[in-house]
């Protein structure tokens, strides 16, 4: 299952409205079928597994990190009913579909088939695999990450403005592979006004995966990027699973002080700034015992010489 | 060797002026004498170490962190001597002492004798566990830790100037077995007025290894403080070989911007704390570029929910 979930997240920041979703198939100990959401959403990664894998499916094992879909659309049969007529011996399933067309149905309908379902397998991890899908359908609102260069004093920039660059060569790849995981990546005004940022991912072979772009600002979007005027606007997206919020340090806060933000995504600079831009502005905390117990470090890596720390809202 | 330096390690902040040294002796495979640097100085590692040894020193290796004294004193007889008096078969040294009484001497003495010296093994390890004592030596000054309890955007403390706790339990204990290894703390006079800070070490068993206290201020330290009037009078300081800056943000910057910080020591909660203080006010930095390759973060650990990161300047 592990497996599966791994290839799940190849199409994390792709497949929105749909879940990234992976699928496994062994047949003796071997591996016959591999399969992920495809760019857009289709073929769904159960599809895509059973048609590599043809007659091998039957009798093997399928894994598959998201409860596959019950209902048929016009761009394709539900996955189940591909299921029940592949004939596998059995299915593992990592997490539930809380897709109300779906909820339960999936399974339904295979184990009406007769074919044996285990359920539970690897959940958290094909839940964090599939965090932008899952809060999209639990929260009504897209999973958001809050990425932030600091350096160790949790400084942005300088007093001039100058932030160009606070982490070196690999903390800024990293950062533009986190991006082609979102769906969309918002700055404040001031950033845009200050940077002119782009916004793409510029690794080789993956320019044609950046994101849409999106400001927050209470006057108007330029061309070629959505408005989003308050950070309870993000509610109203539509088919956006991964939101990434690359600053600044007054839209950080604003996201953070409306609580919405999931994870926190820091690279850290070896240097120390003193008197310039704080990464975070003013989010209203009044005592320090309202401000813990909400983050939970959950990773550190060291990326040349800077260190990402990551964080997740423990909720 | 590597246990001989951290038998050393024993000794730190409890030795000064004189370097908090560890010696092992090593017979036919096994250990006969184990000594370190003893409170107020004497007797050192190597007396110690032949003493517990006794006869079975003769024809046996000696590790030393540091290279034996040449010099008598009224407190006892030079370490190289009771060396040679003992007949080891070899002594291995870490490093060289570049106090200008020893500085080879002792090494030269022991040759003289005819015993076999071996110099340079584990010498960054030992260096590291006696920079105090190498700094005062080589630049005339403490080696200076500057510690800071920081949350992930580099606060520490909220406007209201409410700073407990930040960090845990575990960090917080982690930073008195710190102060327990400096001869000296210091803090600003704002930390002073804020906190009224004991400055003490709060272990088990370890109360009585409260440093010196000292106060940094252009006005008059309090009654058991020492005062600090800048930075740079640190030089002034007599036998004092580990000094710890705790703060605050002023105090912080003044250090850095005098580079006069050897080691970070942060203690960074999981937290955001947005408008706040910051913990270190400006060092007048001018450029980016001018901040990076002065700091080199050599390990990062959790401590409870906290993370200890220690950085060292690259000099
Ligand atoms: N190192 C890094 O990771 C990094 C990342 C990004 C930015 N930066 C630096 O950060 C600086 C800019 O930060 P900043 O804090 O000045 O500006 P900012 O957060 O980028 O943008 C502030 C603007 O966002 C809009 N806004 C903020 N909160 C809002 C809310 N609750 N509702 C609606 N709109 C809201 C407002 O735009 P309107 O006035 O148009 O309504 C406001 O003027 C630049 O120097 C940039 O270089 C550094
Ligand atoms: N979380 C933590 O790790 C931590 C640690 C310490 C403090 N804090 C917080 O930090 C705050 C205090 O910080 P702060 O920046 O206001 O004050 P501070 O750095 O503690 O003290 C500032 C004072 O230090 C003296 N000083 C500073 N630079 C000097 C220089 N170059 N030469 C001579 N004297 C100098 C001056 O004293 P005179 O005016 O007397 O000359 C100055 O007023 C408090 O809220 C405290 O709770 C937090």
């Amino acid at each position: 299952m592990a497996a599966a979930v791994a290839l799940g997240w190849r199409g994390r920041g792709r497949t929105a409205p749909n879940p990234n979703v992976g699928c496994l198939i062994v047949k003796e100990g071997r591996v016959v079928g591999r399969g992920w959401t495809q760019p857009g959403g289709r073929p769904h990664a159960e599809a895509m597994a059973l048609a590599e894998a043809g007659d091998e499916a039957q009798g093997a094992t399928v894994y598959a990190s998201l409860e596959p879909c019950a209902h048929e659309s016009a761009r394709g049969p539900a996955c189940a009913d591909l299921l029940v007529a592949a004939r596998p011996a059995r299915v593992v399933i990592a997490c539930g579909d809380p897709d109300p067309r779906i909820d339960g149905r999936g399974v339904a309908r295979i184990e009406a088939a007769g074919i044996a379902v285990t359920q539970g397998i690897c959940t958290e991890a094909a839940e964090a695999s599939m965090a932008g899908f899952l809060t999209r359908i639990r929260l009504g609102r897209p999973f958001v990450t809050l990425k932030l260069a600091l350096s160790i004093d949790g400084r942005i920039a300088l007093a001039s403005g100058e932030s160009r660059w606070l982490t070196g060569a690999e903390a800024r790849a990293d950062a533009h592979a986190e991006r082609a995981r979102a769906d969309m990546i918002l700055v404040g005004r001031g950033t845009y006004e200050a940077d002119s940022p782009s916004l793409d991912v510029r690794l080789p072979g993956l320019a044609d995966r950046s994101p849409m772009r999106a400001l927050l600002t209470g006057g108007d979007a330029p061309e070629g990027w959505a408005r989003i005027a308050e950070p309870g606007a993000i509610h109203a997206l539509d088919g956006i699973n991964d939101l990434m919020v690359e600053g600044g340090a007054r839209t950080a806060a604003a996201f953070v002080a409306a609580d919405l933000v999931d994870r926190l995504l820091i690279y850290r600079a070896p240097i120390l700034v003193g008197g310039g831009k704080a990464g975070l502005a003013d989010i209203g905390l009044d005592s320090l015992a309202a401000a813990h117990g909400r983050w939970r470090r959950i990773a550190t890596r060291p990326l040349g010489s800077d260190l990402r720390e990551d964080y997740v809202r423990s909720r």
